[in-house]
């Protein structure tokens, strides 16, 4: 028992030590390199060594989460932070065994994701990571909103384009593509706009509706959050400092009702005194 | 009078009812994946039951907005709300029987809205839609400035350039086609500068004041509100605040003006007595 | 004198008249369609109805002006406002002679100036026009830092690129246009950048960086002038809201000033009658 | 030494002198008009003049770093200012005789360089320099999020497109390229996702989940960078003012205090005496 908790700590004191923490760090981009320098042919020669480098960076990743599980006290506790099983997830899905020459592909996606796990290592990122994360509630109904539009827009144009140009128009989900693309305004005019034009002159009503819901609806939800976030800071800020001063005069305003009290006693004990 | 009175809170009963309301979202959703559904080739065999569908879809719409004036006391107060207003509009419109054949895609167009209808069944997009429309006055007169913007452009456009490419600058119309073109990027340069610039070597002096305009004029209105709204939101927070703290300091000031009306009457006290 | 002043008091009545107002906002409209008709080609058997409509509006707004200079006690009144003068010049433009063929583009150009005029007659285009004027100084250095980076990147460019494309990197002027269309995105990549890395395979530092600064540029422009404008905003809003506080706050000690000079006033009469 | 402190005042009279300051402005935007002379052609017969006046300015500015070093009391002085080192460097680079014919584009791109010393002339694109620099942590980790994001969509984008596309998809480092114009959405529908989805048709998800990914960072980012900024400022104005306030209230609290020990004497008086 005791030798298992001397483990522990000792696991602990590695786990919580800035040059190991370097060290995986290194590790993780030497491992990012190796995945790039897979995508280069020429790589093909040295083909041998870097499956060698891939098991060692493999069977080092499960190390460095079996040492940090080994810190803990409770299994559990390793996976009650949110972080811990984004890392192990990313370690046992690199850990599958895919020898199919089918499944090649699949086991070097997996591996890709290792490099995320820079963003769990590195506290500014992982501060940046949650920040990202809270304001998918605030975006989630602009983007229902926007899809709605885009659903409808894309309905009304299969309708109408389809005989234009089936290969834009043929379907809803062609259609959306297409009105996604006008929306990033690659070559929305002179590939999608004028071309309907040539069959249906009032097209361009479609396409100006279109452009400018979109880019009205997009400025007004960002001007939205940042409103909304501002709201909310400087409200925290205001309730802090107003409390600071609410205190003040609360303070303030007992000692006043104090001398009124001390007041009225000395103006009983006078007129007493004068009766 | 009763029976209808029994009959009304049902239907009360009915609409407040979280299931219920689920459900007519649900097929809201189904109503436009059929819509979408229709933009395929493949499901021209499935038309019959895709028809039976869309009857009942039709139906059901129409039994629901029924029930949900009937909840109301008077059907006055149904039409009071905006929002009821718009169901109404959209479940009439696809109620329009429209079997001519030149008619069905009209009839198809009306079906469309009702995805609309999501807007008014989810509060969280009712709100954002109501802010939407209220940021409506704000951007119109910048949209107007805009407008003069390009319409000045546009008729300098079409007298100089019409000569160059009849299909770009031919008339006024078709050269605030081409200038909004210019105003999103797409192909600007390549399709419309490089070519006028060959017959109209200073063009460039054209194109560059008119972009740098247009986002100068973009980039002042988006800081405009921005500033607009905050101002508005940050005076709201520091009356309220500041009202609570007023409050606060007027209590204050009353209870010193007691304690000075009771010094008063004690130094009078004391002076009359040593007099 | 009481003739000219009896005039005077019927132009200042005519001018501050809402439905005269009106009008003058219906004619710049129609003035501006006009000029919008006649890039149409088919409108030319119309020549002679356009033509004494032009001479028309053209009488109306120098009578027009002519009313508002004489609602004014002194001439030199009149040209005190910036919008008079903004007025008078675009009256005057169009009135200029031009009856030679190759001054009719001209003479047309300066006809389309009166649209302009829509700015002076609606306020709040005039406030929105007053407020853009404004943020120019603020705009203009970041202009110039930009114009720097284009100036350095364009020299570079046409110094090593000019080999590779004449048409866009030939000289100085032809690189810096080529860069404004990288800067907009507009087949930067397809267009310059693939091309120049067949012959200089790390072209693509050259444009990433500038891409880049560019962005870094205008990102932090757009910052701060928003945080400049707030913070101009905000601190005045404090300093009002701060002045009532403080004058409150003032008002209070003085009370209590009183209070204690009473307070003094009685210890020293208790004093001499005690001693 | 009496002579040498006599030039030290002289030179640094000279430099802080209006006329001389902007007399080398002169000069350094001659010398940019110069550099870009120098990509016409035309230019070639001037050449020699060019060349003169190339070496007149490269003196001047020898000349007027040597004035400056010799203004400061002590030469380390110079060095500790950074905009001197930034000058100092500058000038050096662009003195470094380089007559190779290989070597006269170096020394062309050198001389560019002298543009930038209008910053370090011009105090307010001084300031907006220090801001922008300021901005570079800020910036710096969402780049590096930003980074990781695209190394892992290039990793999975060379992995299954480099068959469709080798010059798009061929390694790492293409696939970067071909991502980062997706990102600028140049031509990122017709060329590469319409050519991509032909062999893969669902590759539409890897390029809409990348641009929302992107978009939804900068975004995230442009928020998160103007409440950083504008937090800090709101905080530092509303401690400047709660100060004030804060102060005003404490001066109240003595005097309240005050007031009571005074009362307390005067009741203990009054006790004293009735006792």
């Amino acid at each position: 028992m005791t030798s298992l908790s001397t483990w522990r700590d000792r696991f602990e004191r590695l786990r919580s030590n800035k040059v190991f923490e370097t060290f995986v760090i290194a590790i993780i981009i030497l491992s990012a390199l190796l995945i790039g320098a897979k995508t280069y042919e020429e790589t093909s020669r040295f083909e041998q060594a870097l499956r060698v480098f891939d098991v060692g960076v493999t069977i080092f990743f499960l190390v460095e989460i079996l040492i940090r599980m080994g810190a803990e006290k409770r299994l559990r506790d390793f996976f009650k932070k949110g972080w811990n099983i984004f890392d192990f997830l990313i370690v046992t899905a690199s850990l599958i065994p895919l020898d199919d020459s089918e499944m090649v592909l699949l086991a070097r996606l997996l591996r890709i994701f290792r490099v995320l796990r820079l963003v769990s290592m590195i506290p500014e990122l992982r501060i940046l990571m949650v920040a990202l994360v809270k304001s998918i509630p605030r975006m989630g109904y602009v983007a229902l909103l926007m899809f709605i539009i885009f659903y409808i827009y894309a309905a009304i144009g299969s309708f109408i384009f389809a005989s234009v140009d089936e290969k834009l128009w043929g379907n809803i989900s062609l259609a959306m593509l297409t009105l996604f693309q006008v929306a990033t305004f690659e070559s929305w005019a002179t590939a999608v706009l004028y071309p309907t034009m040539e069959h249906y002159p009032y097209a361009w009503i479609y396409f100006l509706t279109f452009i400018f819901l979109n880019a009205f609806i997009f400025l007004n939800m960002m001007i939205g959050i940042v409103l909304d976030v501002m709201q909310k800071e400087s409200l925290a800020i205001e309730l802090e400092n107003g409390e600071g001063e609410a205190a003040e005069l609360h303070g303030l305003r007992d000692d006043v009702r104090d001398l009124k009290a001390q007041l009225s006693r000395m103006e009983e004990a006078l007129n007493r005194r004068g009766g």
